[in-house]
């Protein structure tokens, strides 16, 4: 049997239909036997769902006992309807677990701007709560409850030692599918029996986001209702975790990047109408931010993405693209390499085109997994991030008539 | 006869083909009978091509008399050889017109990491600087001369009045075709006969781009080629333009704004597989800045631009857009209208999804010429700005491998 967010200590999970969606399931409930460290990353635009409020405001104190999401309505442009909804989800979950609204944080996905079906909801809520459980169904259940037009669930789970102690980790995201009227939300939830305190898992929590979920993009814009929230609920026994220079910190904290790079990378590959994985790389760069930056820019340019889909090894495109990034660089130091998942070659040496088979590149960029990686050669810092191509299927997706 | 460049007094032109291309003209030559005023904006790429560093040069003590441009090369990622090509082409220019080498500019858009052919372009301007002529079928001859993928050739011409002298100004332009293997130049060339200082030229330039050039976007990429440069040589007798509070100032300022917003306006309907010609405007903002800032990330955005080609009024993912420019607005407040360039219809009423007839709605977008208009309630400031769309057509494009 495959692991899943129910094998890890504590924890109890549910997925179910309630009516929001015609036929899938569409309300997804996590409990934790204790209150968890809670700590969340929520999107940066400025426009932003009454879940979104709802959780910042309950997760304040870094405890969390449930979560309850549904999709098929993101409750974002919804008004004070919409903000009396979130509020109805938090407050009969926790009725019906028996503990502080406080403690549930609340997040959804789907249509904006249509009135929230709150009552259905919480009928749903109500319904579904005797269920949690702890088999593996129904962490299969509660990932597949919060995806829109995602073509599979996104799951991870990994074990690891903390001190001595057996560390379950799990958890499950929705990526970035197009919904009528609009817009990718991107949801992760983590979940693990680990000890460590609040204060330490918000910052290794933002620090990590930063490296992973931050890192990928299929179309370069965030939603309104972007979340990772990431509930240990210390149920593995390790001493609490409390400072960066504690034991096995770095246990957690490689395990924690791992499983969020697991999830975001499902959530590219997943991409509407892509046709391509591009794995990005930026080696000797000045700082961290820096390569981060000159990542983000590159794997979102449509050049270069359209340059991909046609497996156009198109260098100028790449460099081009970097010098958009507005940081400097010596030009004349720059090696690019293009490939494949599993070789990749020089196309450019200190600035130089580089004499390379266009019959072989060709062949290599044919893959589903293409590589590309840029040496800066001016410091020691280096960066990750993951992208897509843009295809015409992309295009056709997101310019249907749904509304 | 329609006028062009060659109108405006003491300018000559010729457009030639030198062979850089196969058939096309590739050659632009321009020259003012008296050196010139001059003010340039250049390519914030990091990577710039060899041309620019010398024309930065050449431009800095505010005085030109010739320009040369070549297209079919880009003279960028070149190294030694490409520079030392650039300034073969100011220093013959500068031989046969008897002028000093620092008094041309220089400027490429084609394809980059190709050696220059220099020997061939210098043998091209050595040929062709007798036929500087101001027919007004030399000003076509140049126009086209500096086109690469364009369809068409971009011209302008505009008289007015400075205080009791008529001033001619024309313009030419080149647009965002993407070249194998490569990226879009914006190169415009801008003449007038008014007399105005070069720092007044220079500050109202670059004030001046950046409310039209700089206000639109087909890919969203700058190249490293980009270049605007305006000369004004003075020679319709008007009392010398010094200060913004001189009289008629204001009509210098206003008529080349008129003529930046036109050869913008053809820049953006010759975008590559474009299907529509998008205008945008932000009214009652906080500020100027903050307004285009906003413009920009909204028609830049990939899921605006493919929902505008399927004529969808996809409300949401222009609210999204707009949250993703890193800059504080009330949503509460916002009004949103779409349409066509004659009628535009609220989608969104102080942030509350209005009532509109749908099939009317999409009779407006599937015009060709859509306009987007967004009310802050939040300020005096307005902006304007121009795009396209997302087309199966533009991936297509510009994902075909030419390498």
């Amino acid at each position: 049997m495959i692991k899943n967010i129910t094998n890890v200590t504590g924890i109890k999970c549910w997925g179910a239909h309630t009516g929001i969606k015609s036929l899938r399931r569409d309300l997804a409930i996590i409990y934790s036997e204790v209150p968890a460290s809670a700590a969340a990353v929520f999107t940066q635009n400025e426009v932003v769902a009454a879940p979104v409020t709802l959780s910042k405001k309950h997760i304040k104190d870094g405890l969390i006992q449930a979560i309850v999401i549904n999709s098929g309505n993101a409750n974002a442009a919804t008004g004070k309807q919409g903000m009396d909804g979130a509020e109805a989800m938090a407050k009969t979950m926790a009725t019906e677990l028996g503990i502080a609204e406080e403690m549930v944080l609340v997040a959804s996905t789907g249509v904006i701007g249509v009135r929230f079906p709150t009552e259905e909801i919480v009928k749903g809520i109500k319904k579904n709560v005797t269920k949690l459980s702890s088999k593996s169904q129904a962490g299969s259940f509660a990932a597949n409850a919060i995806l829109t037009t995602d073509t599979f669930a996104k799951e991870g789970f990994i074990e690891f030692d903390v001190d001595g102690y057996q560390v379950n980790m799990g958890g499950i995201a929705k990526g970035s599918g197009m919904i009528h009227p609009n817009m990718a939300t991107m949801l992760a939830f983590i979940v693990t029996d680990a000890a460590i305190s609040s204060e330490l898992l918000q910052k290794t929590v933002k620090q990590t986001v930063d490296k992973t979920f931050n890192m990928i993009t299929v179309d370069g814009d965030t939603s309104t209702n972007d979340m990772v929230a990431v509930l240990a609920n210390g149920k593995a026994g390790n001493p609490k975790l409390e400072s960066e220079n504690d034991k096995d910190f770095e246990a957690f904290r490689t395990n924690l990047e791992e499983m969020m790079i697991h999830l975001a990378k499902q959530i590219v590959s997943d991409g509407e109408g892509a046709s391509k994985f591009v794995e990005y790389e930026i080696v000797n760069a000045p700082n961290e931010v820096y390569a981060r930056t000159m990542i983000r820019t590159i794997s979102n340019s449509s050049l270069v993405k359209a340059a991909l889909y046609g497996r156009d090894p198109n260098w100028g495109r790449i460099i081009c693209a970097a010098g958009n990034a507005g940081l400097a660089f010596d030009y004349e130091k720059i090696d690019l390499y293009m490939g494949s998942d599993e070789n990749i070659i020089p196309v450019l040496e200190k600035g130089v085109p580089a004499e390379f088979n266009r019959n072989f590149m060709k062949k290599l960029l044919r893959e589903s997994h293409i590589k590309i990686k840029l040496d800066l050669h001016n410091g020691q810092a280096s960066a990750c991030g993951w992208g897509t191509d843009l295809t015409t299927d992309y295009v056709l997706f997101n310019s249907v008539y749904t509304t």
